[in-house]
């Protein structure tokens, strides 16, 4: 792991020469729109796939590494969250998307209509429209200051035709990370209609103490019975290109379904590089994943610092898991999309809000996985320009 | 490029401790299942890949390497086959199935069926089900030894409903690599049914001189307008498990179509590292290749003095292009399959025929791209069985 000092140094000019999305896409603004880390791969991962590389391990994918990510995944789940599946009952998939499809197609019925808390993470909003099935946007509500589930809201889109209900946890964009008692009440709902739940949990391993992950199908048998959850090392260890995530199957009718060959083909694509660094990421990146967690908790609460201090009209509440910072930006005074304003005024890429659903307009999804110098020359560039349009 | 020394070198033991498909399946038996080279990674290819991973590129694929690899692919194509396409022609996908399901979801009629030359490579007859989509399977004629296609059963078929035909060339497994002639042939009887075709030349690098690939929608503005090809380094840089490939578009129509968000679907899962390794491959690799070409050039010799010498009753034509071996077992006195009967009493695991479709029964595909004693190795083997099966 890297130290604090280390990461800190590292500046704008070498992400940019390094080329990531993040740092390519706005040539001249600070990149801070997709869930990307700006920081150096763990050591174990980066050696496990060049090691990989090195033995000619480019072919098809043997059974026996695609078994040893399972193992490792089933070992991460026990150990980190108490929760005992078996190597079995997890797939590989290259992503949380390709397992939401595979979801709607083979574990919903035909037409059923998807019922998704917003704001949500951008691709749930277009995936359902690819197999011709309508969403129904619950909005989340706020509790003392905490974003919560609109359990009524939820429970009429289910009475409504809903067939599946997509939880994400810990939240993109939220950053909630949802109580044991919170995921019980949801199940209650679910239950009184029969419903499947897709639980995306990708951002597991990036929880802030106190705070703690429980995985949503490990709280009964009715939600072990009625959810497909997705996991990966994608987030925490920041490989999302190397495209390998897991599908944990928690009853024997999806682990039949799954069986089916159409079913299946969600595996197919599945990169041996991925499946090997994730495999690294869950069996010995733990170390290094401990040392990026206290940098991040120190980002997220430098960014409610610099934000108190420079534009204290911007709502933030920092993050319990995942490092994605969600801004309210509704009381700056800006017309229209408060991202395309910080990002022409003030050279700070951000996803807009409306981006993750009607519930998101007027914020700002700003992702704390960059050097802290970025996030206060960042707040710095956002205060300025909101002090010249004030004058203007 | 490694001396055919080294090649020669290398054991059967180094193989099973690397860990491949082709030689974890069968622990006991020698793999020439399935299509994989048992030689090291280009070193170009090799170096491309581990310094991605330490710069870190293994974020979401950027814009700028996905470009690269399509650049890369448009001067290969022209180079290597005088080929003009452009690079915004050229798509990235994961692989060449993932083509072939895109290209059944949109661009075919609805329902219309699914026309097969065979023996054909084993998915191409299982993916259509998944689509609900009937298979016209049209055996390949032999005309002087040589395969050829059955212009007439073509024409039958379009004829009876069918949609789309599915060309490989260099053709898995037979070999062939096909001459403009042929493949004018083929255009006709296509365009006077108004049908499509799906070209996978994933093989083209692959070509034994005097042969050459001529990329099919290239011969003419009509297979252009009717041909959706997909090319990829996978083959001849053994790069299957790293998930890149390409769709060459060529017409504004399906271009257009493509562009739809669920049709450039098919380019999710297109995986960083094999991107990189792609771009390379093309750019970098070609005197690699040259080298490899020689060798298997070598093999493929090899395989057929073998044959004469120890298994004389066994069919074989030197393939064209491919590290593919088409064997023509049904003079063995083998009862069942010949495959079954090889990995059983040999301990050699081909692939039987009849996965390549009810064209393939009695025959065997025996993968050529492996150190040269292991193919003695395996004649010996086979030949041995065969003795002993004769004097049992």
């Amino acid at each position: 792991m890297s130290t604090a000092e280390e990461l800190d140094a590292i500046g704008v000019d070498r992400l940019r020469a390094a080329g990531s999305l993040k740092w390519s896409v706005f040539p001249d603004a600070i990149g801070a729109f997709v869930a990307e880390m700006d920081f150096p791969l763990a050591p174990a991962v980066a050696d496990a796939v060049k090691g990989a590389v090195d033995r000619g391990l480019t072919g098809y994918l043997p059974s026996a590494v695609r078994e040893r990510m399972s193992e490792a995944a089933a070992r991460w789940q026990r150990d980190r969250y108490g929760w005992d599946v078996t190597a079995d009952q997890i797939r590989p998939v290259p992503d949380v998307l390709t397992a939401l499809r595979a979801t709607i197609d083979f574990f919903t019925a035909p037409g059923s209509k998807i019922v998704l808390p917003t704001p949500a993470y951008m691709p749930f909003l277009t995936i359902p429209a690819m197999h011709d099935r309508e969403i129904v946007e619950v909005p989340m509500l706020v509790k003392d200051g905490r974003h919560v589930y609109d359990l009524d809201g939820i429970d009429r889109a289910l009475a409504d035709g809903g067939g599946l209900l997509i939880l994400c946890n810990p939240y993109n964009p939220l950053g909630r990370v949802f109580e044991r008692a919170e995921l019980e009440a949801v199940a209650e709902v679910v239950e009184r209609h029969g419903a499947r739940v897709f639980s995306d949990e990708i951002h597991a391993p990036l929880v802030f103490a106190p705070h703690r992950h429980v995985p949503y199908a490990s709280i009964s048998p009715a939600t072990a019975a009625h959810t497909i959850t997705a996991a990966s090392a994608s987030k925490a260890w920041n490989l999302p290109g190397l495209k390998a995530a897991l599908v944990i199957l928690t009853n024997d009718a999806d682990v039949q379904t799954w069986a089916r060959p159409e079913v299946a083909w969600a595996e197919h694509g599945t990169a041996n590089l991925g499946v090997v660094a994730t495999t690294a990421a869950f069996d010995e990146g733990r170390e290094w994943l401990a040392g990026t967690l206290d940098y991040l908790d120190g980002n997220r609460r430098l960014l409610g610092e610099l934000l108190a201090e420079h534009i204290p009209a911007m709502g933030y509440r920092a993050p319990e898991g995942t490092y994605i910072a969600w801004l309210d930006a509704r009381d700056l005074g800006i017309d229209g999309s408060p991202a395309d304003f910080f990002r022409e005024h003030a050279g700070v890429a951000m996803t807009d809000g409306i981006a993750c659903g009607a519930a998101g307009e007027g914020f700002l999804r700003f992702i704390l996985a960059t050097p802290r110098p970025i996030i206060e020359q960042a707040v710095r560039q956002m205060a300025a320009a909101l002090r010249e349009h004030a004058a203007g």
